[in-house]
């Protein structure tokens, strides 16, 4: 498998740009990451989103966005896997310069969440469910999740506030990072008093939607003249069922786990040879589970790298360091890409107040669904 | 790139499958192409489906479908790209079996259509078209053919009647696919008759919509073992503008010609080597301008071959071998798997009455929205 390089990386700031439609949000990313990159044509486009169809009538985003952005004739393609569409793209572009069929690819992550109201967007993030033996039942996506969070808070032995620590550090975080949608230091209190969503998930154990995009553009590693040379050591994707009931054990993320596992296999590394980690705080209980599935934590005891400030720039294994999920914004289908960008921006010591100290290695993983769909990718600094 | 091969198909039959949930008739085409196989395990699954979001309130089906078929843990995703999904995400196939990563995969083409009504369906397929220049001025789908094929009559001088043969092809050969929604035998006269859809498309120029799916098992050419040996000779992709008023000419199909030519170019093959072309023919004046795009026909000209009777199988070009778009059905994300399928089919030798006789090399082209992205394959029969 050849091996696949870094040129280029775009975003756009997260938020409710009413006054933007899809295609430009979209466009403005993938226009940036080709501008980075120095380049203003590549071989294949692809596109991750997951609402596109059921909140702006507008499918072929592959071939939509190519247009707009003057990528005409070029082969464009749409990727989906909910909220895990992000990092799916990624990989397909991936696949593609890795084969050798195409000796560039631009990937964009984007996502139109915020011009319909809150009841018709919560209908269409339930899609990533299942529709016939969960969604059937009336239950939200939130919904799922917070029955993952109680059953894991009663097993384990944690409290509401435990979980206070992973929105702290990604609020605190996304202060430093102008492409995040909120920008507003929280405090175990205002944690433990924000409003009530779906017990025991309140709006500060949240990610909050928006809209977004973010995109980057890879290139065969042989190929890469830029410094530093940032290269893709591993990808791994694996799913799970997409009911949450159907698991043996809803509390463990055996996607994560496997698409890690193969992650770390593909690059010769462990999970001690990570610096950051750029994981999937949808919700506060979805970062325990995600640093326990990929070998951070035992069963149980994710939560305690919070509370050991573990997971904050600095310690053993910072987290979401621009903002995550949950303060950086979740235009889900664009997440992954996002996760990807900012492990890239560490990588190239761009992050001031942020910086990862001396960061060479970092990973980032994307979840689709309740962990049906979950991508780890794992990119490096070659020094 | 490493070359690819043919390891099994499934397909179901296109019809009203109202007793079958959507991960049922997915399934059911997933599991004969592993048993045509001989193997009950792949390494990834994709998926190509363009309406589940709006049709069935289901998203990611990759998992989903993995899920059902006892694919559990392995890599699974979805492509869009309109009416191009299947083909767009064989190729997906083909680019992780190519590039080494996988060493198997599964690529399902699945719709479930007909559970809502006639005007959700149109209002669902018109996402393919643009949403904020071409459905928010009030077309459909149909609407937007309707204007080409008007356009071509006055510019190259055919009368409607003249696109009788293309239907005609496609409903006779269909007599003896077991796989087809429609059995029937049209003739010049039933076919003037038909009912009016949007002028000058009559219901016997449109192809019907239907639930179905269709499966193929990608491999390593060098591990494949059965015969006859099919191989994956070309892949073809390219894109153009979305919206066909932004089109220099809306009656050449760019991106088929690109695409066509990219597949040639890949095989070193020319539009003389092709024994027979399963062309996307969701209106008959597309199978005329597949034809002029492909390299069969001059500009204007297409619908000679088929005055001419050399469509029809024994003819020099015989294309919808099986019924193609017109008369096998249209289960839109599915129907880039269906044409590929037939193709095996057709270099197995399976096809009885339709055989095309001595078939060593088949190419197929499906086509997401009016044009915009379109994928050409060429599978051969190694001797």
């Amino acid at each position: 498998m050849r091996k696949t390089a870094i040129l280029g990386i775009g975003q756009t700031k997260v938020g409710e740009h009413w006054e933007k439609s899809l295609r430009e949000i979209g466009g403005d990313a993938a226009l940036a990451a080709m501008q980075d990159a120095g380049v203003d044509k590549v071989d294949a486009l692809f596109v991750g989103n997951m609402l596109s169809p059921l909140v702006s009538g507008q499918n072929q985003l592959g071939a939509f966005l190519a247009d707009w952005v003057g990528l005409w004739k070029q082969e464009a393609v749409k990727v989906e896997a909910a909220c895990g569409s992000g990092a799916a793209a990624f990989r397909a572009g991936l696949m593609a310069v890795a084969s050798g069929d195409v000796e560039s690819a631009l990937v964009v992550g984007v996502e139109k969440m915020t011009d319909k109201a809150g009841r018709d967007v919560t209908a269409a993030l339930a899609t990533a469910a299942d529709a016939d033996y969960e969604v059937e039942q009336g239950v939200s996506f939130v919904g799922l999740n917070a029955l993952v969070m109680r059953r894991y808070m009663h097993e384990f032995g944690w409290k509401h506030e435990h979980f206070a620590s992973f929105s702290i550090n990604a609020h605190a975080n996304a202060m430093h990072n102008p492409y995040a949608r909120l920008h507003e230091k929280i405090t175990v209190e205002k944690f433990e008093k924000s409003a009530m969503v779906a017990t025991p998930i309140n709006l500060l154990d949240a990610s909050p939607i928006g809209d977004g995009a973010a995109a980057i553009v890879i290139v065969p590693a042989e190929k890469l003249t830029r410094q530093p040379r940032i290269t893709v050591a591993a990808s791994g994707a694996a799913t799970d069922t997409i009911a949450v009931h159907s698991r043996k054990d809803p509390m463990f993320l055996s996607a994560a786990y496997l698409s890690a596992k193969q992650a770390y296999d593909m690059a010769g590394l462990s999970p001690a040879d990570i610096d950051f980690f750029e994981l999937h705080d949808a919700f506060s209980i979805m970062s325990a589970l995600s640093l326990e599935a990929s070998g951070f934590a035992e069963r149980g005891q994710g939560i305690r790298l919070g509370l050991d400030n573990e997971i904050c720039i600095g310690g053993k294994i910072p987290v979401c360091t621009r903002g995550g999920l949950k303060a950086r914004g979740h235009p889900v289908g664009a997440t992954g890409i996002y996760q990807l960008v900012e492990v890239i921006q560490q990588l190239r010591g761009e992050c001031d107040k942020t910086q990862v100290g001396g960061a060479r290695v970092g990973m980032a993983q994307n979840i689709g669904g309740s962990g049906a769909s979950i991508y780890t990718h794992i990119l490096t600094k070659e020094v």
